[in-house]
């Protein structure tokens, strides 16, 4: 199996992501990789023997930054990281592809150059996310914003399939994302929608609230990528919100100092359980290809986790599973 | 000044309610009170002849429950707590009415019987909650799920209204609720409201992301009823999961268990400041009336809080200010 690997546009630079390759090779001796950013950096890193028989590098320096228009900057920056990466994908000299950069980058690259599946409408991105029980996946995350319903009802077919095969469930709970538990709540699309993931063959369990999503009684929530984005923004401001004040309160009094002292191990634990970026990267569905994005602060052990998401996800031939069931459903 | 207290359809009964109508007397000596709720139990509390004097009863057992139909239990149950009150206030035999009940009772009694001003599309539910800073306004909250730029830009000029007398800034800073900071991001509806409210005599200061809200930056918040309902609701369901987290973590210590008992104190307070029902009841704005929703889990010392900001909302003359303003952008 070989993978590709963006060094480029994330937030600790491509020597961690790089280190985070080099741990992973130790890990898996089937892998080869591709690794795209600048050649001189890589040449301070050592590699041993058995990585560099592996080991391929495509020279570039350049990337998309978060804050550049994606549509644009895939136009017109042909030599960045990503786009390199997606052509090499979409040659089919590799079996995915996988970028801490730009998530914006990678959704337009995805669909401009790796392209649809056959029959998908629009691809999704997923998230993994911590609840009360187990995890739980949360799609679309990306720029779909006006949803119909044809397009969240694949949603929720490829989320379903993904949450089968990777958190290993038989039949996984699948609820879209309301303002009431109740059928008949919300917009005319999520109405339409309701009745129509009704009729599908999966386990659709209804309507959920925001307010329920960590309870854990669902597997996948489905959305548009609005909703989405408000949602998982939200859940990262609350956190930092919540995790800050709590600081300053405890800090306020000398029993708190104290009580932060001897908390901090268990906190630091509890950051880790909340923190999604410690669930690897996540797949943007509907692609002909694997592409995955990790997150932007990925350390060291993100980038391995991230890739091994998506060795699992390769070696598991989840998108042809999914394009099955979307050709079946067609 | 008089004022219509629903008793009813709360978590925590009549009681309670009439309790902090009971303090609230006590606060207020100029106030007096329209009570609606089971004279009965009211009977078994004591009242002081000061109170008794400033006081109307209006006796009913029945009330609209949370997962009652609103729209259909509104014009069933007559003798409704929410709609005894609301019709005893579009008499115009008061001058504000406060409910603990079923938001959606509240929100389509109020607009079927107290009605919309003239020229507002729309009424909109507040919500006050913490930020890094001050307090801000979040709206709408209500049902108002697919909104024109209309609308929009109304729950904005309504928004900033409250925000300038209620958080005593002289120029409150209003933002859009978007998916990117920048200008041209989020639906049609979103990017031409945007270009609505840069024209208005108002402090707009752009989009904002919900990760961003809780910095303070800014005073209000506009969205439709859907992004409000998520946002606020995932609000609520991530303070939950971290907390909760939180306790399980430090349980499963010696250390913790220790630092844990340290920290309840400065904890408890914590929880207060993010706690939003402790901010008082919010007004359902661009109602003819002053409508006011305290939260469903308010307790004594909450129901005064709420009724106190009603009060002050009705001596500060907030819904002629918002009349004015609305007619002047007609």
């Amino acid at each position: 199996m070989k993978i590709i690997v963006d060094l480029l546009g994330s937030d600790k630079g491509p020597e961690t992501i790089f280190k985070g390759v080099i741990e992973t090779s130790k890990l898996h001796k089937d892998l080869s990789f591709v690794v795209i950013g600048p050649q001189e950096i890589l040449k301070k890193i050592e590699i041993d023997n058995d990585l560099r028989d592996r080991l391929e590098i495509i020279d570039t320096h350049e990337y998309i930054l978060n804050n550049e228009e994606p549509t644009f900057a895939v136009r017109k920056k042909k030599d960045s990281s990503i786009v390199l990466g997606m052509r090499y994908l979409d040659k089919g000299n590799a079996d995915g592809l996988i970028s801490f950069g730009s998530t914006g980058a990678v959704l337009v690259s995805g669909l401009l150059i790796a392209k649809r599946m056959e029959n998908v409408e629009r691809p999704a991105l997923t998230i993994t996310l911590p609840t009360n029980k187990d995890r739980m996946i949360l799609l679309d995350l990306g720029a779909n914003i006006d949803c119909t319903v044809e397009i969240l009802k694949q949603f929720a077919i490829m989320g379903n399939i993904y949450a089968r095969e990777t958190l290993n469930k038989l039949s996984p709970k699948v609820a879209l994302l309301n303002i009431g538990s109740e059928n008949g709540k919300g917009t005319k699309v999520l109405k339409e929608t309701y009745a129509a993931l009704e009729k599908e063959n999966m386990n659709f369990v209804g309507n959920i609230e925001s307010r329920d999503i960590f309870n854990g009684d669902v597997d996948v929530v489905v959305c548009d990528g609005f909703h989405g984005n408000v949602l998982l923004k939200t859940i990262e401001g609350s956190a930092k919100f919540i995790l800050e004040n709590m600081k300053k309160t405890l800090m306020s009094s000398f029993i708190g100092k104290i009580g932060g002292l001897l908390i901090k191990s268990p906190m630091k634990k509890l950051k880790k359980t909340l923190d999604y970026k410690e669930y690897g990267a996540c797949p943007m569905l509907g692609l002909k290809k694997v592409v995955f994005k990790g997150h932007g602060s990925s350390d060291e052990k993100a980038v391995v986790s991230g890739i091994g998401s998506m060795v699992d996800f390769i070696k598991k031939d989840i998108n042809s599973k999914i394009a099955k069931e979307i050709e079946r459903g067609e």
